[in-house]
């Protein structure tokens, strides 16, 4: 029998709308494959008003008009929320898929508007990696306790999967140790000096096609980096670690010549995220590394990110992803969508 | 509350004796983890008889036994099955572990007890990728029916997630193509000639550390490759192809000479096999290609494997694993075990 779930889009920027477009895209499959459709019943974003509307929005609508830079408010059917959390409580959905702009101190606002949807017996689903390093265990203990999910695929290496990896085909093992090459800005950077540009050259270009944000120290000093160790450690290890108990050093200390005399040698650098296990005590740590050819993490390159994991049970585990984007990410809140109905 | 699984063990060598281990080395784990614990109630080998006991039989005793070269029977509370359908009929267990030798032109006999442990209520679980070329539909039409699972991640890739990544994690996902680096021995092989070992050298030493087997043209001519192109294809394209429709050319024709021309120019030869979907029909090879540093499955090395998918979802996304052997093969039984069981 067919089930369907209304769900709710809380922050529609590039994520938000390549969400929008891949649920639209993938309608008929879902309903053939999983019997399981679906209803946007609200959309609230930050420049561009809120709908809500229990009958739903009609979506291709919705792109088109924040692609015009218009209002959203036309497409609702009740007075505009308050504010966030009133978005949440009105909607009255069964999905929230959180995608608003996080601060990484707190992991707010995400995660109030997480825990409001779990309250209400919503699943919660997000891309942000801040509600995973700042309240896993309340997110999951909350939503353990409302049986839904709180799911978070597009955190780490967008849609690839890692940490369902580890909940879904890897039961009974133990992670030992991982090492990963996990932020995109540093890494096409490094590529683009391997290829003979200076940092500086690098960085713009990176800022140009739109990876590298206009103040870049969160990737360049490795607080992306250590943000993403910190998620995997807390998440996979089972052993909270916030990220600023990540060592951390970034790669502005290496020039076009470092980069250049290693490329002669056959080697490379990498920002490589770590971190270990010995017994109940965890290292991790982020930090350019000289790696040779046999290195499974050599030919990562530009905004490719891989991770190697090394478990008690399998030889070392290496999950590759090459040519990220918005869509990818937003594979990542699909999969973890139907990941949390089809339990 | 604890749940109590009553398994039988039908072949007893190098992988059905890892798992033997590994079930011993995590039984608490398993039991702290996941409530789930497990009683061996039959083993039957092809060359140390077989025991049957609903009490349960020691694994401890039946791996030192089987190592000293005795006779299991000893171990048994029954009169000795006639066969291995009745061994699996009188078991009356829960699970089956099939890892007897099997024949890849028809999938038997490993087919055969499969069926007969679904009928029986068991699931039904297997390192051989012949019943999954051969009987992979009926199998799991069976299971289906019965409402347990014909589970076989071992098959490709050892205990390295692939089938499951594609059953669990990707869910509306399309898989569009893949190309993989799939068979050990031809890869160790062309390694070794890489280090500057001639073709019958590099064999002889694959066989000495019992990689290679004495007959070695199941993997030289391309035929294990065909057969995990064949069983990738059929349970993740959805689209039965036998070994036989897969387009095969082996190592045979690479001389030390031309692997290392091409190392000099920073090339390497890989046995790749590869299958694409176009349209409502599905190409699918096994051949030797010259592969640059820039391709993902440059480094895999040695007795390694690696396969890139491509899928209407992600970009190229890559799962290499490294230092297989018994038991990783072991562990991804014991996976299918809990995912069996946990559903």
């Amino acid at each position: 029998m067919e089930q369907e779930y209304r769900l709710i889009l809380l922050g529609f920027g590039n994520v938000g709308r390549a969400f929008a477009r891949l649920l639209l895209d993938k309608r008929m499959y879902l309903q053939e494959k999983y019997n399981i459709s679906w209803r946007v019943v609200g959309i609230a974003t930050g420049r561009h008003g809120t709908a809500l509307s229990r009958e739903g929005i009609d979506l291709e609508s919705a792109l088109q008009i924040v692609g015009d830079d218009r209002d959203l408010s036309s497409l609702s059917k009740v007075p505009p929320p308050e504010n966030a959390l009133d978005f949440i409580h009105k909607s009255d959905a069964d999905v929230l898929f959180e995608n608003t702009p996080v601060h990484y101190e707190d992991g707010q606002p995400a995660t109030d508007h997480l825990r409001a949807a779990l309250s209400r017996d919503m699943h919660a689903i997000t891309a942000n990696k801040g509600p995973v390093v700042h309240a896993y265990r309340d997110l999951t203990g909350l939503a353990n306790t409302k049986n839904r999910a709180f799911l978070f695929e597009s955190a780490v290496m967008d849609g690839a999967p890692v940490f369902s990896l580890w909940r879904e085909v890897l039961p009974g093992a133990r992670l030992i140790s991982f090492r990963g090459v996990l932020n995109s800005t540093t890494n096409l950077i490094l590529s683009l000096m391997e290829d003979g540009k200076s940092f500086e050259q690098a960085l713009t270009h990176a800022q140009e096609i739109g990876i590298a944000e206009t103040d870049p120290s969160g990737d360049l000093d490795g607080w992306d980096a250590a943000i993403k160790v910190s998620a995997l450690v807390t998440v996979l290890m089972g052993h909270p670690v916030r990220p600023t108990q990540v060592e951390r050093e970034g790669i502005r200390g290496l020039s076009k010549e470092i980069v250049a005399r290693s490329w002669q040698e056959g080697k490379r650098w990498k920002l490589l995220c770590e971190a270990r296990r010995d017994g109940d005590r965890i290292t991790a740590s982020v930090h350019p590394e000289e790696i040779g050819i046999h290195d499974p993490l050599f030919n990562v390159m530009g905004t490719s990110s891989a991770v190697t994991f090394q478990s008690d049970v399998l030889g070392a585990l290496t999950i590759k992803e090459e040519d990220p984007g918005p869509h990818t990410t937003a594979y990542g809140l699909l999969a973890d969508f139907l990941n949390a109905v089809r339990r």
